[in-house]
This record gives C-alpha cells, sequence and structure tokens, in this order.
C-alpha cells in the first residue's frame, strides 16, 4: 500500500558561480545537474548520512535517468535554493525529485526535474538498497 | 503530412577529457549534455551553418527540456561517438535527439536522450524559426 | 607610501561537490580556480558589494594571470575553506591572493595562488579602477 | 650537458563549446587547464602513448603548479589550437608548456602557461619516471 505522507522536502542555497554561466549571461542548462548533485548530497547530509559514507560501506548509487524542465533562468549575482525530495523509494532503484528558485522569489519555479539511480555494489553489479539507507529514504511507493 | 524519410544522422568523435571524468573514474553524468550540445554544435556547422551565426542574427534557441538515459559509462582513454539528428522541427520548437557510444563500439548505446529548443529572440521572446533554418532542419511533423 | 597594515582575509566554505572530482578521486586541478572566483566573489559579497554590480555599472575585471601551486588535494565528503585577501592594488590593476584549505583542518594549506586582474570598461578598454572600488580594496601598493 | 634542440611541438585542434563561454562571452579562465590538459593529453597519443596507458601501470603525474597568462580571448564559433610542448623533464618531474591560438590566426598566441607534474605511484608516493617515458618526453634539461 503506497504511503500518503507528504516527502520530507530539504532546501539548500548557494550562490551562482561566474563560470557557471555561459554566453546568453545565465547559468548553463548542464549546471542544474550539478544543482540536482549537490541538492540530493544535502539532502544526505541533513539525513545525517553522506553519499561519501556510503561508498566506503561498498555501495554506488549512479545515475540512470535525469529529466529536467527549464522555465526561467538565473544569472551570476543571484542565489540559487535547490528543494530536494524523494519521490521513489524501491529496493534496488531511488528517484529523487528537484525545483530549483531564485532564493529570493518564493513562487516562481525555474527549472525542475527529477534522477534517477539504481543501487549497485563498488563493481557496478546491481544490489538492494542496504536496510538502513532504505529506510532512510522513507517513502514507499 | 509527415515526412517519413529517414532524419539526417550526423556524427561527430572527440576524446574524453580527464576534466570529464569523477571519483567513480567514470564520464559524470552532466558532461553529457555537453558532449549532446557539442553534437547539435557539429550538426549545423555540418549543414553549413553555426550556431553563432544565428545569434549574430538576433535568434537564439535556449534548452526548454531535457531528458538522459544512461545504460554505460565512458572512460579517460576513450574516444566519444555522438550521433544527433533532429527528432521534431515545427516552427516554433526544435528537438534534437542522440546516441553516445564509444567509438571503437559499433554496437552498444551507453547514453541516449534528447534535447527540447524553443525559437526566440535575442530578448528572449518566443519567435517562429527563421525560414531558411526550419528548412534546413528539415524534418517535418 | 606603502601601506603595512596586514590585509583583510575574507573566509567563505562550501561542499566539494562530486561533479569536481576527477578519476584520480580527487578534485580536478582546474576546479580550483573556480574556488578562487568563489572566494573573490564571496570578498566582494562581505565588503557589502557584488561584482554583477561592477558590471552593471560597464565595469569588467578580467583575468590577466593565474599561478596556482598544489600541495594536497580535497576529497568528495569534505567541506572546503578558501581565504581570500587582496595582495595588490592598483590604479589599473588588482591583484587577489588564495588559500584552500580543508574545513576542519586549520593547518595544512593544500592549495594556494593568486589571480591578477585587469580593469576594463564593458568594451575590454583598459581604464582606472572606479574610486569606490579602488578605496574598497583597501591595501595600497 | 644540457640537450640543445628544439623540442617537440604537438598541435592539436578543437572548437570552443557553448559550456566552456561565460557572461562575458568569452571562453572562462580556468577552462583553459583543461584544454592544456587536453594538449598534453594528445601529446602522449601522438607518441604513441597514452595517460590512461600510464595509470594502468601503476603511474601518476598529479599537477603541483600552474600558471596562466591570459593576453586576449576565444568565442564560441571558434576554433581552438593548442600547441604542447616538454619545457624540462627531470627524473622526478616533468613540466609541459603550452600556447593556445585561434585556429584561422597563426600569429596571435592569446593564453600561455606551463604547468608542472611529479612522478608519483598510485598511492600518491613520489617516484622516479619510467625510463621509457622518461627517454619519450625527450627534452633533457
Amino acid at each position: 500500500m503506497a504511503n500518503h505522507e507528504a516527502p520530507r522536502v530539504i532546501e539548500t542555497t548557494f550562490p551562482v558561480r561566474y563560470a557557471e554561466t555561459d554566453a546568453m549571461q545565465v547559468v548553463h542548462h548542464a549546471t542544474y545537474l550539478v544543482y540536482f548533485e549537490e541538492g540530493r548530497s544535502h539532502y544526505m547530509r541533513e539525513l545525517g548520512k553522506d553519499y561519501a559514507e556510503l561508498e566506503a560501506a561498498g555501495f554506488r548509487l549512479p545515475v540512470t535517468e535525469v529529466s529536467v524542465r527549464y522555465a526561467g533562468s538565473l544569472q551570476y549575482g543571484q542565489r540559487v535554493r535547490v528543494l530536494t525530495w524523494v519521490k521513489e523509494n524501491k529496493s534496488r532503484q531511488l528517484t529523487f525529485a528537484y525545483q530549483v528558485l531564485r532564493h529570493d522569489d518564493e513562487e516562481c519555479v525555474l527549472v525542475s526535474g527529477f534522477t534517477r539511480h539504481v543501487w549497485t555494489d563498488d563493481l557496478g553489479k546491481v544490489t538492494r538498497a542496504p536496510e538502513a539507507w532504505h529506510t532512510l529514504f522513507g517513502v514507499k511507493t
């Protein structure tokens, strides 16, 4: 049975870096995958865990799929706000969803998307999520 | 009526750069969006045009959506092969599709995806594709 | 006459991003130029100014020279600490110096360097520093 | 005794990528370290070797120092030309020098610099260059 609780949403903010902009004078579209990655890194830190710890324990969470929609853009001088939550938490697969906003604009979602990951061991073989982590990511689907 | 001809597929190849790898010792997943971008840049150059020329003429093709699936990975020391084609060519919207392979492995598509773009003027206002470019991109849908 | 006061040192910290690592499993050496850039961006913000504001006023500070020495490395899971100060503040030229440390290790400077900049207008013509900014950067040499 | 032969200069060319530009509408200054890296990767490939091969043999060549001077800039739509040569070839240390030009402008060196490397084993311990590679890099100083 599905768990209908709202997922825990974790926020992280940081400034746009000049190197992240392109000749259109906005943040380059590939950079948002790095923002998403920083969003889920922060998500794990907020849960008291760390992806580095996961790697040390012999697990990996490689990305198998990404999807991003761009409705607006960010510029140098602005502050990024990334909202991250677990969208789907299966035994062998984990999906994070993201919204990127400008820090001083609560309303307008500029970029949104998801990244899907598969649990593997350190040789790349698909495996079940370690129990503690699976529980940590909470949402059941 | 739809044009049922097979789309023109353009190939570009280049070596994996060390800076593109990450601590998993493979090309970082965000890098493939840069490979896609290089694929469509090369596509336009092969058609005798250039995106820089398009910008000089007051047009932009910002990315509005991307989707990527990762089935395998590339490592430093290997050569990237990107296949690019126009998937959808509407009056205000253009979609490119991509396959990324290892240069010496004809069979195995490692990463695939698409990028959707909207035609705008240099102030970001949505506009119709310039006729010459629209014709150039060929496929009608 | 030279101003012999110690320069103001501004600190900024942020986590290593996974995308910044390379196949040697440490932060890629080019990334430190981005850390330096973030260091001087933060330096300006701490002074109540912003490089974006400078650009809006028609000035640019392009990099004319960089020098970096690498004595150690950072890994994913660690936190970066960048110390930034003005090393030289001439009428047409500005030099920032940097030290990069691991956040939990006060002693060990991993990477150090400087970036030299020239003041230009928005067409790239070398110009004198705007007076308010020149004063702000303080150190005279 | 010093070897006074002119060093072997290897050229590599590739297009500027859009992602490499920044809001100043030129290639971001940190990108040139990636161009240098691609220059020395190509240098090794031209000598019939490969840095990946070196890594497989248990050696590393981490960067210990870089220096770059910027006299001009590159834009999207232009083609990069990197000239690479060995500047210094010591038993434990190797220095490459670089010049970056626009492909269609033979005269004007836009960016120049060097990267210094130390020979280490795969645990990071400084070691002597493997004999075959040391001979390959030729120049004695």
